[in-house]
């Protein structure tokens, strides 16, 4: 087991391109306008407990992890983008959080103003999810400015929880009914060096599935919603609520990381395995079955009824992450590509101000609209500002702000990983000397990356880059030379690296046609385009409508043209296909083969519904 | 208008052939089947008004419903099979309802034993409903045994309703929630004479969508959901809970029979093309939203989800004849054939003992274990003996019991129509003349229909024959001759007839390939396979698993057998296909044409599920 660490977002700075572009956005529209929703929907006043009884706007159990997520993303925006009238909003906010916290260190503002008397009693009213985004946001806050009077809070706060669950066991449940502090501890412990949040974090990983705990009556009391099937590390497949499997098994394997825990570790791994291979759409989407917001069958896979929750994709970004810290295998850093780029940036708009929830790949909105009126669905037809449960909005924000951190990890000393691609300039220390990554390229409209190192000094060190594994004929030279290994997918170079030196990555990126597995029911006879990292749609404003009913030619032709102007700049895809011709009088009638030829055009799936509501599709007839 | 009356299931009988052997198999087995299930579930207990607080089996608001139709499916087998021991059966309990009914008349089991005093309180209780189907079971066992007895005791009943819902308007609400009365009352009045049920039947009709009256909240009070949006004359389209909205029409159609009501008989047939023409499956089912088992958006027909209750089938097999007994259309009489044969068919195994409530058109057992365990879902994946909600058995038993009566229409003057085709023995009376017409015939097996005239003297009469609109080149000829007319879809014989004359149908049955509009999704690119009346399926125990990815070649070289040891015999259809090659790792590969050739088997869709559980589909591929 390697114990390397994610090169910090301060240190892997967006320069231009893809990313950069989403990073002004989420600093310039989204930290406000999530703001101002939560601000009218009483979340913002909730954080300062005046709600009492009788009142509107009631506080709701998970308040405050929608208001942690949103300092923490808007931390991450000050790394990039220097304003101060934010950081006096987050101070703001920090001294409601100070003026709010009990003497002992509780900070709940649901419990706190709704029923105070029943804090630590009822195991799904998130009071340790709460308390884990506020951990999160906290240290980000501490990253970002220094500032450690948030950080310290929530320390008093761990130091509380730690006593409740471990010492006086005054609780009535052993673990969290949502998990997310485990990580959220394991945060807390590298930004303090405070070990025994790091114990704390491993007890609610070690006591998960090896106590009766309360279950979930409308799941009919199936342990596998909240993972409780089996103790963790010997979890088979991937269950239950996503985002809760998720954020377990990054908790998990942050403690996995820490301990040296080769079981946790490969439970872990065992879980995203299975859920990649079993249960994701080809968008990364995770959640196969609303009821639970879960993992539903294996191979079940349907389109419109997708549940494939934003923040679901988010989840599995965070596990990823922190499996290649351990295991730099590209299966999970290419699935790390494959959510923030389609499952997970689906749920946030160009203009960075409205957010999806749900990311179907097939929608009609006319049968939305009458789920709607008749309460069969609320899901929306178009992107949304404001949810009320709104957990998805400062999710995608914050990861957009932090995206630098996904992009490279290193063990300090002379190892560092290449995970992610784009217009960005890393740097990292190796046992003390500096080494900047500065990557040039137009990722992910072109496959060409060129990798400039900069060294005040030769540092010997192992370079590895990510090889793709949706390129099929990948290409990486050093100074000309090839590399020294293939490991796991990672192209690595072994030498003495000195200002000057140049990677050059090629990953051709011509159009793909892919399939599903012939168990899925929902795409069989059908394909999904893409190309490099991205999955494209047909939208109905651009073939009309009964985007169903296209089948792609043979050949199709594909012909790719960048427009600089669609989609805040987009690689359109035009294909010939066809579509059946002739009329219908009434639902049915007898098959004929005529079709009428047309070209149609595919756009990256992140990028629909920006142009008016209306049909959309992933999967194409072949 | 015309005004037809349905020849009685007793003056057509079944002689042989298809409809003779499930008559059989519900006489022999379904009748006591049901039964017995009923006893067990407290269902005939609660008849007799024994329950008492704290006991098991509290009666639910629709046991009554589920026991009249049992007694009135009972009743008609009564017809083709004597059977004293049943007779003694269905007197002891009307010897229960005899007991258990008010000094007012009064009858419900729910109420009067467990809330008395709230009767007439709750629009969406049933209690109207149960009303209507004791009396449509009175109605039926008064005709099948000439005793009184019930029909009395519900003529009492019924004369309370009318003063309650028309003098005192002591109910909180206007109409019933459940429509069934409307259509019980109009039976009742042709059973008795007595014109005030009819006023009665007309007076519900009248005022639904009228008034204020109670809505579903959890339908989010949409008006659509028991038809209450508009008055009924006004109705667009075919909304809300597919029985109710079957049911109300049927009524509705016994009313503008009875008071040649055009407005009436023209909304009851705008309401049958709208649910034909933008929300029907290709079986015949309805119901295409489960929520509120309801119609959905037009053109929204997904597969496995699909609702398609069997009693929502044979509420427009009901709505079906009253409309041919007034325009004789050949469309509504397809209709009604295709859910005979399909829709409502399906419902009930081959021995009888089972039944579905849902009868999807696409099915993977494993799915459906996976939800039932998590509370998702608990749709069976095999035909259950006993539903909580067990409308559905008897429901499908009387029909078929019944199913004689779907045959033939008469103005009892000089006008005969033939809907239906099976071995069978019709006899009508025109102006006093008895005429017979013998069926004789392979039907659905084969489509050539010899009809044979018997008569005492000649009688003067037109003889319609329906054309069955999935015949494309049907032929019919009455002693050699063409017919005079061809209406509507009827082949028209107008003429003297006389013993021994024979009508000569050829209705050619060659497989056929049938494709869905582009609107609907789910169909896009497949094609279903039918063969006369009968929609076929393909099942895994024929073809393996996978049965989505098998692609119909695009010349099958349709071969069809039939098989007397097959399902209780059934013609089945051979045809060339392929299924794709090659391996997969993971859920998704690049694109591979490569497809590996196979001959699979479809058989007839009504009879699935009779060999093990198993994955379906009704759609193929291409």
């Amino acid at each position: 087991m390697l114990h390397l660490e994610n090169v910090n977002y301060q240190k892997v700075k967006m320069t231009g391109g893809f990313w950069k572009k989403w990073q002004d956005v989420v600093a310039d529209n989204t930290v406000d306008a999530v703001y101002e929703q939560f601000d009218a929907s009483g979340r913002v006043a909730a954080l300062g407990h005046t709600w009492r009884t009788g009142e509107p706007n009631k506080p709701h159990i998970f308040y405050d992890s929608d208001m942690a997520k949103w300092i923490e993303g808007a931390a991450y925006t000050l790394a990039y983008k220097k304003n101060p009238l934010l950081e006096d909003q987050i101070d703001a906010l920090v001294n409601l959080i100070e003026d709010g916290m009990s003497a002992e260190g509780y900070f709940n503002s649901y419990y706190q103003t709704v029923e105070l008397a029943n804090r630590w009693t009822v195991r799904e009213n998130h009071e340790l999810y709460c308390a884990g985004h506020l951990i999160e946001a906290a240290v980000a806050y501490y990253e970002a400015t220094g500032k450690r009077k948030f950080l310290e809070l929530m320390m008093r706060y761990a130091d509380l929880i730690e006593e409740v669950f471990t010492v006086t066991k005054e609780a009535s449940f052993v673990t969290p009914g949502h998990e997310e502090i485990e990580l959220a501890l394991c945060k807390l412990y590298k930004a303090t060096g405070e070990k025994r949040y790091l114990e704390l974090a491993k007890h609610f990983i070690d006591e998960r599935g090896t106590k009766e705990e309360p279950t979930f009556h409308w799941f009919n009391d199936d342990k596998r919603y909240a993972q409780d099937q089996a103790p963790v590390r010997e979890q088979e497949s991937a269950e239950g609520h996503v985002v809760r499997c998720g954020y377990l098994f990054s908790g998990a394997a942050d403690v996995a990381n820490a301990f040296e825990d080769e079981a946790l570790l490969a439970a872990a791994e065992r879980i995203y395995r299975n859920a990649m291979d079993k249960k994701m759409y080809i968008t990364g989407g995770f959640g196969n079955m609303k009821h639970g917001e879960a993992f539903g069958p294996d191979y079940f896979l349907p389109n419109f009824e997708a549940y494939t929750e934003t923040c679901a994709s988010l989840a599995f970004v965070f596990l990823a992450q922190r499996i290649l810290n351990m295991d730099p295998d590209s299966r999970f850093a290419d699935n790390m590509e494959l959510q923030l780029y389609n499952g997970a940036l689906a749920g946030i708009s160009l203009d960075g101000r409205s957010f999806f929830y749900e990311n179907p790949l097939e929608q009609k909105p006319s049968d939305l609209h009458f789920f709607a009126a008749s309460g069969a669905n609320n899901r929306p037809a178009s992107r949304v500002r404001l949810f009320s449960c709104s957990c998805c909005p400062p999710n995608i924000m914050r990861v957009i702000a932090d995206v630098g951190g996904y992009f490279m990890s290193t063990d300090g000393k002379n190892t560092v990983y290449t995970h992610l691609y784009g217009q960005s300039r890393g740097e990292v220390s190796l046992d003390g000397k500096k080494l900047v990554l500065t990557q040039t390229t137009r990722y992910p409209d072109q496959g060409k990356v060129r990798v400039k190192i900069t060294a005040k000094e030769p540092v010997k060190a192992v370079l590895a880059f990510r090889l793709p594994g949706w390129c099929r004929n990948p290409s990486a030279t050093a100074c000309g030379k090839k590399p020294d290994r293939i490991e796991k997918g990672y192209a690595c170079f072994d030498r003495e690296w000195k200002s000057g030196d140049e990677i050059l990555l090629d990953f051709p990126m011509p159009v793909r046609m892919v399939e599903a597995d012939p168990r899925v029911y929902a795409d069989c006879g059908k394909i999904a385009i893409l190309r490099g990292p991205l999955v494209y749609c047909l939208e109905e404003c651009d073939n009309g409508k009964s985007l169903g009913d296209i089948r792609i030619a043979a050949a199709p032709g594909f012909k790719t043209r960048y427009d600089p102007t669609l989609l805040g700049g987009v690689t359109e895809i035009a294909f010939r296909g066809s579509r059946r011709a002739g009329s219908f009088e009434g639902l049915y009638r007898d098959y004929e083969p005529a079709r009428a030829s047309e070209t149609f055009k595919a756009v990256p799936y992140y990028a629909w519904n920006n142009r008016g509501e209306g049909e959309i599709t992933v999967w194409i007839q072949k």
